[in-house]
């Protein structure tokens, strides 16, 4: 943090991230932006955020939000992320600021996306404004960890989320799993569902719990639906294939090249004009999909983050892949002894071996525990 | 809780409820008590607990704490169970308190106690002294609940340790379990050893860990250790039967007279005056130990609390045969993917059969998760 910045400083940067979170869910695959401008007299004066992919930038929102210019004189401008320094669907941020008679700006942290990358900055200061950065880097960079992930591995941030029992149960044995993770910690999901790009389920669960993966329950945005189908052998009769939210699923599914002399219908049906959503061919890798290049095509769609809800197989998988960047899983209050074990076959013999998370977070939920870490 | 009582009352009985904690470990089978008098000038002049088993309790204790007995003119006493009204090792405590000018008795609760039972609070009444009964009651039966259940279901109150990963693994499949749980966890069971009358584990953890149940890392006393082995498998060499705290270990086996005339020099061995422990014969039943049989005897040595620290076998039976009253489980935030799954076999088939606990708490300890919950 710069040595120049005060506990003001500190509460408008705070509401400025507090208005860019409310761009969650929208925004993607741009990140949240907020800003605060505040007059030399310490008046708010205007504030905004990025609201909606296409839409006006954060400061371009904050300037129109103030009816008398002539209080922009000396001004202090709070922004979360680095003013943009590229022609896009909107003029330069950095420009705009530039033109006004502030005195200063405070920004969270650069914008690591290349053509930004400090040149913001840069042409605030050409123009004689002083620029502060770095406070609450920290919490700027957790806010948008999505878009920064994404920047970084070319591939969506991965979030596997698991429901289970305290002994590591997430179904009974005879299939049921409705409900060992209490309403709160449902909610909860969908919550979440409204604020990850995509939701991905496996082949078996898309099967047994024809799930709709969509927001209920909250008021949100609704997600992509991925559904991983290597083979090709679900029914276009479940609900991701033919409820109004069809245009939102992408279909994974191997590479037919090995196929092309044979009929195949379902890949007929999802390569139709009946179909509205996407069908994205990966290859096989030792028998199954290819994850890894699944999210690589994931992450040029692009998506920033996907949501995992799938079953014992495709969690495991992933896990074992090292394609998680978070776990979130809820522990409800209660025991099965026997049924479906939330995660197998993770190649783990020894304690040496064990797979340990970092960040955690628990938190109670309802009569559920929430764990939180990242891999 | 009685109308009468102030929050002065309450912040006397909270003083009289943590000294009665003092003497967690070393009254048993006796309950905690606490004792506090106040003057007519609202001071502190007297205080005392029950220190252990056989020594005198609380309310002596705080009685003779008092050098100015002018100062008992008209005091209120504060007292966590109610004084009893038999002669035992010492002389009745009701009768002790009503020698004394006083003015008034405040009692947690009751003592369920046939022998006392509602007698020590008519006979204060009727020596014309203020009693009332009731005033942090639950925080009371908390205190005791060891106590409490003993008396009540004639056998020890049992508590179920588990320690695990997150996905419900208490060891590799190597078999390795060191550590799953970080050291506050580990140091928190010490201190529940010291806490416990006894510490219990199966023949397979006896065998395969070889452990001593002794309290380290903390103060505290030393538990009794029960180890169940029904046909007497186990080597003489183990902790459990060679170390300092021989004395202490109870080993229950099957009732060998089937094997009457057969050599058993195991068992030769541990009724003999080179074992210095206790040595308790309970029936077979399905081929198992008769689990209820043995807790019920082990009530009648008297134990009122057993911490279980077994392995997936006797836990798992302890939870089928719902002679567990409490559950402790520590969470690691790690997964192992395989090895050995906490519990199994509870012979639950659907959801609707579930496992549930009550009176949940959900506690971080150092980077663990403990949960503890009542079936």
């Amino acid at each position: 943090m710069a040595d120049t910045t005060t506990d003001i400083d500190r509460k408008w940067m705070s509401h400025a991230l507090d208005l860019a979170e409310q761009g969650a869910g929208y925004v993607s695959p741009n990140p949240m932006v907020g800003c605060v401008i505040i007059s030399t007299e310490g008046q708010k004066i205007g504030q905004g955020f990025h609201e909606r992919h296409g839409e006006a930038h954060a400061e371009k929102k904050a300037l129109d939000d103030i009816a008398d210019k002539s209080s922009l004189e000396g001004a202090t401008v709070y922004v979360t992320l680095e003013p943009c320094a590229h022609h896009g669907n909107t003029p330069p941020c950095c420009e705009l600021l530039a033109e006004q008679p502030i005195d200063r700006v405070v920004v969270a942290m650069e914008d690591p996306t290349p053509k930004v990358a400090g040149k913001g900055i840069t042409h605030l200061r050409d123009h004689d404004i002083t620029v502060d950065v770095g406070l609450m880097q920290e919490e700027a960079e957790d806010l948008n960890e999505f878009f920064l992930y994404h920047q970084s591995l070319n591939r969506p941030f991965i979030t596997l989320k698991i429901a289970q029992t305290l002994d590591g149960y997430t179904a009974a044995p005879d299939g049921s799993s409705e409900w060992i993770s209490g309403p709160q910690s449902r909610a909860l999901v969908h919550r979440w569902r409204s604020q990850y790009d995509a939701v991905m389920v496996g082949r078996n669960t898309a099967r047994l719990d024809n799930p709709r993966l969509t927001v209920r329950h909250v008021e949100g945005r609704q997600p992509r639906r991925i559904v991983i189908d290597g083979p090709l052998e679900l029914s276009e009769d479940l609900n991701l294939f033919s409820d109004q939210y069809e245009e939102k699923t992408i279909v994974l599914t191997h590479n037919r090249q090995k196929y092309e002399n044979e009929a195949d219908p379902m890949l007929d049906m999802l390569q139709s004009d009946y179909f509205h959503g996407e069908t994205l061919l990966v290859d096989e890798k030792d028998g199954h999909t290819d994850l890894r290049q699944a999210f690589r095509q994931l992450g040029q769609l692009p998506l920033t983050s996907v949501l995992v809800e799938a079953g014992q197989q495709l969690s495991s998988a992933l896990l074992h892949e090292q394609l998680v960047d978070k776990v979130e899983c809820f522990i409800a209050p209660k025991m099965l002894g026997g049924g479906t074990k939330s995660i197998i076959n993770l190649d783990i013999n020894r304690m040496s071996e064990i797979m340990e998370f970092h960040d955690l977070e628990w938190k109670q939920v309802g009569n559920d525990l929430l764990f939180r870490g990242y891999l």
